[in-house]
């Protein structure tokens, strides 16, 4: 039989899929599990967004332009001005969703064995675009008794090789739900332009900061016009996940006429997911406010149910919608099995998403979960419950 | 300024490409251009796809599964049975156009530096994702004298390295209209069984098939049951290409479980582009009949009409949607952009894709052109003339 690639047999499984079957089985014998493991949120998304596809009159579902449609990019361009964030139509790429944005990026700037410093623990697909284009990641670690801030300086410049071409941090971050301050962006900007690198930032969580945060986009920081690099995306924003529409945004020219070839290889973005999108860019302001106003409180409830949970630490996440708690247990992954398969209170049980595959240091996160509360507060509360129920009797 | 990488710099610019802007030029001046130099077909789109989407109920715009619905896999492989292919939903992964499923394809079987054989002129971007994943196109010549039939034997045996992974086709052929018979499917099939290789078929004009020709699926060979991979694709069987929706198929277990990696890392292929696909599969046996009909008609104007102009050579084409002339001529490039800069018959000119970009070998197809006949008769009609008056005066 012909064999498989080398980087095929490497391409890391998602951390959460391990555990389908498990969930599933549950399922299957009557179970309600209530899903903490994956960022689908549940709120609606904008009707004006649904409204503009079931009323679109094409005749020909035609491809769009590569790098999407001139109008379309010029609203977008627009948004980010609104968004403190000056680029033109020019400096944009749609791509098909943030992850093909984050493939452009790593593909226009990486070649095999070339290296990304990426803060840990990070979004676990980090790990599967870098397999599959050869490029190694390189883990610098935040910490949770620190709320996962930006590791110190010293810790980045400790790692840079002739081989380093980018740091890449998430901002706000998936599953930290940590936000980069003013200063820590600056620090970064300091380094990237020090080692003449590339500074790749996910800012796809960009509007879900709380607290009077505001969230600053490296893109603000002049020093960084040629370095920075923005991956963006529709999918939580309008919770649109399904639509498949991200962006890639730099100011660096070489940066995206390369990406444009990428980009022309796999023809072009979805064209009814660029409707909704397009139509989404007008969405009044009150559906983000109550949105962000669910959010925290989400957040809130989960944060202090966790806490009251004995031997439980956990960050408060500023931004996005995940949290990593650690458990005082010894491998998440087990645990969160066994919870599938042989924990229920009231015939119901929890997943989770243990955190190791967010890590790239081996042996990091054993005995951390990555939580996301993207569910009504009643089920949280619950979920959080079962949590703890779970842990009396895991423990003992 | 931080360096882009050497794949980005030989990520090859798409053969059209290059061409855009001296079109955009002779539109701004007032002159049409017929555009012979793309595969967008003005067919309509099935109306039932189309109004799956206008009626679609959806709330919250989803994430579909990674590897496509169940329903819809159960669909699509009952749509292969009835091709003949003996497929299950298992065998099957949805991907983001078939564009997608030649990416995982390629990143599911080689490495950088591992070699893939493909008769030349091939679909242009078959350079782009082996460029992005660092795979090495090895061209076996097919000639237009012969039609572009299955180059021998010998020919590719001698080509054969231990890096070589697979023998990629494209069957029927984009740029060439070639369609390989059985024989020739079994011919291939017993070079990848002696030296252990996957082919790889790009079958996403299978439906494309004229003279009461019959398309043989690389599935239908029982012996290439574990070495054989089907890429395929909605975008030119539904006319929508802008769907973005396509499928790997493959009765290897290990090729898909791989590829299903490689597509978890991308989380999943578009939400309303798989409703619109799922519909089409509904679309009652005329459509296709008078679409077929269309073509051929179309293919016999346009190479009839081309067998009239002095010094031009064609070939025949039994399927798909497109053919390969060889012009009196020395260099097509020169010719093309000549064509939109410079000559216009009655204020209108021709835009045409120069053949060497569906080339790997250095030097050949310069003299050659791909036309698509994707558009009505009475402008294929007017493109030949003006092709036959223009090549009168540039030969002057
Ligand atoms: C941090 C981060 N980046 C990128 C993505 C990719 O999202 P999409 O491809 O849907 O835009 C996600 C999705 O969960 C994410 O959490
Ligand atoms: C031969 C061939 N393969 C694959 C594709 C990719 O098409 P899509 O990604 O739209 O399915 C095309 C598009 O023109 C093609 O001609």
């Amino acid at each position: 039989m012909p064999k498989i690639s080398q980087k095929g047999l490497a391409m890391p499984q998602s951390p959460i899929r391990k555990l389908v079957p498990f969930a599933e089985n549950a399922k299957k014998k009557g179970a309600n599990v209530i899903h903490l493991n994956i960022g689908q949120p549940d709120i609606k998304t904008p009707q004006i967004a649904l409204d503009a596809v079931k009323n679109n009159q094409l005749n020909v579902l035609e491809y769009s332009r590569t790098e999407g449609s001139e109008a379309y990019r010029e609203k977008v361009a627009a948004y980010y001005q609104k968004n403190k964030i000056s680029v033109t139509a020019d400096d944009i790429i749609v791509t098909t969703g943030g992850s093909e944005a984050l493939a452009f990026a790593m593909g226009s700037i990486a070649d095999a064995d070339d290296e990304i410093i990426i803060p840990e623990p990070f979004y676990a697909n980090y790990n599967g675009f870098a397999t599959a284009s050869g490029v190694k990641v390189v883990p610098v670690v935040s910490k949770l008794e620190n709320n996962f801030a930006l590791p110190p300086i010293e810790d980045f410049e400790k790692l840079i090789t002739p081989r380093t071409k980018a740091i890449l941090i998430c901002n706000p971050g998936n599953p930290t739900g940590y936000l980069y301050s003013e200063e820590e962006i600056r620090k970064l900007a300091k380094i990237v332009l020090k080692h003449d690198l590339f500074l790749i930032a996910d800012e796809v969580y960009r509007e879900f900061v709380y607290d009077d945060k505001e969230h600053y986009s490296i893109l603000q920081e002049p020093s960084l016009e040629q370095h920075g690099i923005i991956v963006d995306s529709v999918s939580k924003r309008y919770s649109m996940c399904g639509a498949r529409i991200g962006f890639l945004v730099s100011k660096n020219k070489e940066v995206i006429s390369t990406a444009i070839k990428f980009a022309q290889a796999r023809l072009s973005p979805p064209t009814y997911a660029q409707i909704a999108s397009e139509a989404a860019l007008e969405t009044p302001q009150n559906y983000f406010d109550e949105v962000k106003t669910e959010y925290v409180a989400r957040r809130n409830l989960l944060i202090s149910e966790l806490e009251k949970l004995d031997g439980v630490k956990v960050a408060k996440p500023q931004g996005a919608f995940y949290c990593i708690a650690e458990l005082p247990i010894e491998d998440a992954d087990d645990f969160a099995q066994w919870l599938l398969e042989d924990f229920r209170v009231n015939n119901e049980t929890v997943m989770v998403a243990p955190a190791a595959g967010f890590y790239a240091t081996e042996g990091l996160g054993r005995n951390q979960i990555r939580i996301a509360y993207v569910l009504d507060q009643a089920s949280l509360k619950r979920a959080v419950h079962i949590l703890g129920e779970a842990l009396k009797t895991y423990i003992c």
